[in-house]
């Protein structure tokens, strides 16, 4: 048995069932050895932008890592931004990345590249392989290394001949630790800031946004009166009827600093201290106000979900508390696109047990209110803020999760950073609903362009601007095995979307805003 | 005048005409900068890959860099792929990558990340603007680390605060030294072993790929016998009737080593070492034999053309030597794909002074034989293995030389990674006919698989196949503003490349084999 045979052996017995590929040259053994082990599900990416995205998507639902199969250097590089996404959404992933036999790598050759530098940039673990002998450990170890909490990025560099040569075999799985306690003392210590009824905010990410936590969070909302607050983007977030509804920290600076007004006490659970995107001149890049005080209940590695519950128990909130109606289930909406309008029509078709996969922009900053009353689903967000996530991370949580419905609510410009996942869902036959917000702009940056006092020339205007041609994403879809429709009315999506959402297998609806 | 605004005109003043573009909130400045100073075509790409494989296409044709203007971090990750095969072709680039203020980057904004480490990895040259008092001389300093030979990627972090604050004006453009003369000695020493009349080889590269270099080499062939090649893959080759045919070392590595079975002496002319682009279990990395001689006539940053020259006058060849005849210009050739039949097709049909940007991978290796007698044309293909370039490598030729047809040769697998392309085109109203080679395969990792002695199974054949659904390349271009036709005969084609070049603007063809 080789190298490569034993570390997919390896891979299997340590719990992996999916590998997202874009393979190379190097990577030829891998392959091969994936015909004589079965147990791993292998998806064709056409873009390495595609087989991080879909990673990542897997792993929020799935609760453990997929691999990636990529090529040595520039392949690898092509798929950072979204390891880059993954690892802010504490996402466990195990990336192989092939590379040049270790003697053939002096010699310089035309894909040499610093495969190990552009690994380190986004991973928190990087191992380089150094005999066949030892990669099944390193792949054993890279599981465990992604499965430690809070999730991590794992890159075992796989050079050629450590997979051709002959292995020791399969290495025995590792165990991740668990998630560590968070300290009675410090429960105790903001139990006492809460206490103060001074205003206060809990800042929630990571398990924090699963039912649970969300209770917990709502009980000690209850018992105190503090807000409860996601990031600005959520990772996976447990929303729809019967859910604790919890709105995010907006984006734009001046309306983030508005939810910190006058609160005294910022909660941390599993969250980061709240930053501005970006920084803008005179504009502090803090969010919370001086005088406010920032409390740790939880680090993001730590059980926050069970930080949450004894701080609830400490402050003696009751152990059931109602969460809040959030009212009818909204009717579809018509005329043109609006985002409160969309919202509803959302709310209103959206089946039950739904994934959102949402990379809308500027199209999507108001879409969580309309949709408190739709059925139970799960919502995720790209959180490092590269674009280009949106229909890769929509990919990937179908293959995960192939008995629930996906929905992609994706901007246009963000869109084209990634569009080859629509050839995968394709191929895959997976069951996802890709809607196009087609404002034909780059508006976000129209909007930022503005921040910053300027008033668009041409030259800028044509910067940002994604027409002249207008992208036909009907076509687009159609080029890659996906069906798909142009609409633009509000009326017009309810009818297409009603009808996708009633069959299996991918769709495309371009909605012209 | 800020920062963003001096970068600009400083650029400008350093000859510096073309930026393209895909900017994000932390390049604002800089964009509302754009509007105010004349003299820099912007190019809006619809993804990084393609911001840098336009930038090395432009700057092989326009010998000079264009600025590219990329987001912070993961936004720069994107492009680097093409930086690398950028690199490997010795073409300037001056990248400008945006980054957090330099204040808020200790706070971990969500789209923090290592721009310093990436930028590193593919860039001869990188430096972080400290303020904006600096960052003129700083973009003063990359034109010129860009234009020092052989040509570098510069690349110029540029921190938001850098950009807006007040600055102290533009810089002076800074001169880049010019190639270093090769000593009389070397040109001796070489002319030495040459006239030992023992078989011998000159591997070209770089400007000795142009006009005068082929020449100056053919004289010193024709006094010494000496056969001569270029590299595996060429930056730019000057090609067709009157110019100096010469061939390729071919890509698999058995057919490579019988070209220098025999050689006794290797004359690298601006050329490195010749290896294999991967290594093989049992074969070996350096394809010259171990009792050959390698001597280095040029490096990559020396006067390769004068030096050959000199070598020629040494060797006392005649000042005026025959061309060979390529004989008569091939017919168009009929019937179902082959690669002699297509390169037939494409000489008889090739209009003057043409540019080819060739990313043919398994359907473009024998493509040259059949192409000498064609008309005048330059042939540009990747240098660095990277495949992603072949659509933005023709797109950037295209805006460098508006007055050439530009003919991209794609395969299709190649061209899924960077197909935004086709919207740059469309936009630009750029004259390229795009080829895509419909193999609906990843046709040289099934000979890779083979090579690496295994018969495919199902889930490496599935990894390796691109069908199900096979690509419509048709639609895709519709969907980016490109009009396409799909041939599946080679007199289709020729019908269809006809039409093509007899028009302007951009138009696909894809052929299926």
């Amino acid at each position: 048995m080789n190298g490569a045979e034993s570390l997919v052996r390896t891979l299997v017995a340590s719990g992996v069932e999916t590998c997202f590929a874009n393979p190379g040259t190097s990577e030829m053994h891998f392959v091969a050895a994936l015909d004589r082990v079965g147990g791993l599900r292998c998806v064709l990416n056409l873009a390495e932008v595609v087989v991080t995205g879909c990673a990542d998507g897997y792993a929020r639902m799935a609760e453990k890592p997929a691999a990636t199969l990529m090529h040595c250097g520039p392949g690898l590089a092509n798929g950072l931004a979204n390891m880059h996404n993954a690892r802010r959404a504490c996402s466990p992933m195990v990336n192989i990345v092939g590379d040049h036999a270790t003697y053939h790598r002096p010699f310089d050759a035309p894909l040499t590249a610093d495969t190990e530098g552009l690994a380190r940039a986004v991973s928190q673990w990087v191992r380089i392989g150094s005999s066949a002998e030892t990669v099944a450990a390193d792949g054993a170890a890279a599981v465990q290394a992604a499965m430690s909490p809070p999730g991590n990025i794992a890159t075992l560099i796989l050079p050629a001949d450590t997979a051709w040569n002959e292995s020791a075999g399969p290495a025995a799985a590792l165990a991740a630790p668990a998630r560590a306690a968070v300290a009675p003392e410090t429960v105790h210590t903001v139990a006492l800031a809460l206490r103060t009824k001074e205003p206060a905010l809990l800042l929630l990410s990571g398990p924090a946004l699963g039912e649970r936590g969300l209770y917990a969070a709502h009980r000690v909302a209850v018992a105190t009166g503090a807000k409860l607050r996601t990031m600005t983007q959520v990772p996976r977030l447990a929303r729809g009827r019967g859910r604790v509804p919890i709105d995010k920290i907006p984006y734009a600076v001046d309306r983030a600093l508005e939810v910190f007004a006058g609160i005294k006490h910022v909660v941390l659970c599993a969250a980061k201290p709240p930053v501005g995107f970006f920084a803008y001149p005179g504009k502090p890049s803090m969010l919370w106000q001086k005088d406010a005080q920032l409390h740790v209940l939880s680090r993001a590695e730590q059980d926050v979900v069970a930080a949450l519950e004894a701080l609830a128990d400490e402050l003696g909130a009751p152990a059931n508390v109602a969460i809040p109606d959030p009212g009818m289930t909204p009717e579809t909406a018509s005329g043109r696109f609006s985002q409160e309008g969309f919202g509803a029509t959302l709310a209103a078709l959206m089946p039950e047990n739904a994934i959102v996969a949402e990379e809308a922009v500027t199209s999507g900053r108001a879409l969580f209110p309309p949709t408190y009353a739709a059925p139970p689903h799960d919502w995720l967000q790209l959180c490092g803020g590269a674009i280009c996530e949106g229909l890769p991370l929509a990919t990937g949580a179908a293959v995960a999760c192939p008995d629930r419905k996906v929905i992609c609510l994706e901007a246009d410009g963000s869109g084209m950073y990634s569009l080859q996942s629509l050839w995968t869902q394709a191929r895959e036959k997976l069951d996802v609903v890709n809607v196009i917000f087609a404002n034909r702009k780059y508006a976000i940056l129209q909007a930022e362009l503005a921040a910053v006092g300027a008033t668009p020339g041409k030259t800028a205007n044509d910067l940002l601007d994604l027409g002249r041609p207008n992208l036909d994403w009907v076509s687009l879809a159609r080029g890659m095995g996906v069906e798909g429709s142009r609409v633009e009315t509000l009326e017009g999506f309810a009818d297409v979307f009603r009808s996708a959402v009633g069959r299996r297998g991918p769709f495309l609806i371009e909605m012209v805003i």
